[in-house]
C-alpha cells in the first residue's frame, strides 16, 4: 500500500472526526485552480460527498487558465459547486484606492475571499477547510487573516513537495499538477520566484531543519544552501506572528492566550 | 494613585514594547464611535502620538449618532484620523446576495472593516491595534477575523465594566460612556438586549467563574442566578474556536499548532 493511500484514509478520517464533533455535517472549500485546493476539494468529497460545497471566487485579475482547471476539476470528481466572484467589491476598494500595489491588492484579493467562504459557510451551516500546505505556513507565505483563515486544514502538516505527490496519487488531472504553483493574485505571479528556489530545495531544507530539528550548521553539513537556509530562517521566524493568536496585555489571574488554555474542541 | 492611573500608565508600556519589538513605530485602530475603540485609541495616542492613525469605516448602516461620537473623540483628543467606508463592498456584496440576514450582513461587515483596516496597516507599516474587551471574548460575542483579528490588544483582559472605567478615568466623553453598547452593525442593536443580561451582570459572574475559577456551584451560591451562567459556559466553551488557531492534521514529527509552539514574540 501507498504511503499516499495510508494518508489519505488518514486525513479522510480526520476531517469526519473534525467536523462532526461540532456538530456540523458540511464543509466548503474555496477552489482557486490550484493544486493545494484541488487536494482539500478531493478529500473532502471522499469525507462528505454532496455535503461538500466547492466555492470559486475569481477576480478581475484570475487567469483564464485557473478557472478553467478549477471547472475541470469539478466536471473530473463530479463536485458540486458555485461561483461568488470578488471583482465587485475589489473594484469597490480600487476605486476608493488609487495607490494599490500587487502585494496590497493580493492581500486584499485574500481577505475578499475570507469574507465571502465564512458567509457562505454561516449560510450553509458548514466550516471552512483550509488549504495551506506546510510549506506555506512555515514561510509565512500566505496571508493573514486570508487565505490562512479557515476551521479545519488537513494539508498544514504536508510540505508542497508532498502535496503534488498526494494529488497524483488522488488523480487530480495533470494540467492542475503540471503548472507552475501560483497565487494568482496578479498575472504571472509564480511561489518559486517569489520565493527565490523550487519547493523541492525549500523542502529539502524545512524537513532537515524544522522536522529533524537539524541546527543551522547540521543542515548546512548536509548540502543545503547557506543563503537559502538563512531565508528560511528567517522567514519562519519573521513571520510567526500568522500563526499565533494577537497578544493579549495581561491584567488578571485569568488571561486568554496567557492562561485560559484549553483545547480547541473542549467541550462542556 | 487610582487603580486605572496605574492601568493606564500598563497599558501604555505594553503598547511600546508590543510595537517597538516588531521594528514598527506607527498603529492604526479602527473606530467605530463606540467604547472600546475609543479607549484604546486614547490610549495608543499616549503611547505613540502622531504615530497612530484612526480610521473611521462607515457604512450604509452605521447609526449618525456612532459618526458624531467617533469625530467628537478626534475632536476632545486630537486623534489624527480618515475614513475609508465600506459602504461600497457591502452594497456589490449584498447585490450578489440578496438573502443576506443580519447576523450575515454584521458578520460580513466586521470582515470587509478588517480588510480594509489591515490594508491601512499595510499602508502604513503600521501594526493594527485590537479592541475586543475580556467580555466578549470570553462571551464569543464578536466575529472570528473580523473584529476579533488584531496584532496586539491592550483591553482584552478588562471586562466592560472595567473598560466603562477606564474610559472615565481618561476622561473620554459622556456621550460615549452613556450610550448602551452596541456593535452598531444594524439599527437599534444592543449588545445587552443580544447577550439578554446586562454587562454587570455577566461580568460578575464571569469574575467569579473565570478569574476566580470558582465551579459552577460556588458561582451560584455566591448568588449568581443559575440560567444567566449557564448560558455564559456555554458561550464560553462553544466560542472557544475563535480563540484558536485553525486545527492541522498532525502528519509529521513536527507540526505547527501541535509541537512547533515558539512564543508569539521568538526572534532568531
Amino acid at each position: 500500500m501507498s504511503k499516499y493511500s495510508q494518508i489519505t484514509d488518514y486525513l479522510v478520517r480526520f476531517l469526519e472526526n473534525e467536523v462532526t464533533k461540532t456538530g456540523l455535517k458540511k464543509v466548503v472549500v474555496g477552489l482557486s485552480g490550484g493544486l493545494d485546493s484541488a487536494v482539500v476539494a478531493v478529500l473532502a468529497q471522499k469525507a462528505f460527498k454532496d455535503d461538500l460545497v466547492c466555492v470559486k471566487m475569481p477576480s478581475q485579475y484570475s487567469s483564464q487558465s485557473s478557472l478553467d482547471d478549477a471547472d475541470e476539476l469539478c466536471r473530473d470528481f463530479g463536485l458540486r459547486n458555485i461561483t461568488c466572484s470578488i471583482e465587485p467589491m475589489l473594484s469597490a476598494y480600487e476605486a476608493m484606492h488609487d495607490d494599490l500595489n500587487n502585494l496590497r491588492k493580493g492581500n486584499v484579493s485574500a481577505r475578499l475571499r475570507m469574507t465571502t467562504l465564512f458567509d457562505i459557510s454561516a449560510c450553509e451551516s458548514a466550516l471552512v477547510l483550509g488549504t495551506s500546505n506546510k510549506s506555506e505556513l512555515m514561510l509565512g507565505y500566505g496571508t493573514l487573516y486570508g487565505d490562512l483563515a479557515s476551521a479545519i486544514n488537513p494539508i498544514g502538516d504536508l510540505y508542497k513537495s508532498e502535496v503534488f505527490e498526494l494529488a497524483e496519487y488522488l488523480d487530480v488531472s495533470e494540467c492542475i499538477i503540471k503548472k507552475p504553483p501560483s497565487a494568482d493574485l496578479w498575472d504571472g505571479q509564480s511561489d518559486e520566484a517569489d520565493l527565490g528556489y523550487t519547493y523541492a530545495q525549500l523542502d529539502a531544507a524545512m524537513k532537515l531543519y524544522v522536522d529533524e530539528r537539524c541546527s543551522r550548521e547540521e543542515v548546512i553539513a548536509k548540502g543545503i544552501d547557506e543563503k537559502m537556509l538563512d531565508m528560511i530562517i528567517k522567514r519562519i521566524f519573521g513571520n510567526h506572528f500568522k500563526r499565533k493568536m494577537p497578544v493579549i496585555a495581561k491584567l488578571t489571574s485569568r488571561t486568554l492566550g496567557h492562561d485560559f488554555n484549553y483545547p480547541r474542541d473542549i467541550t462542556l
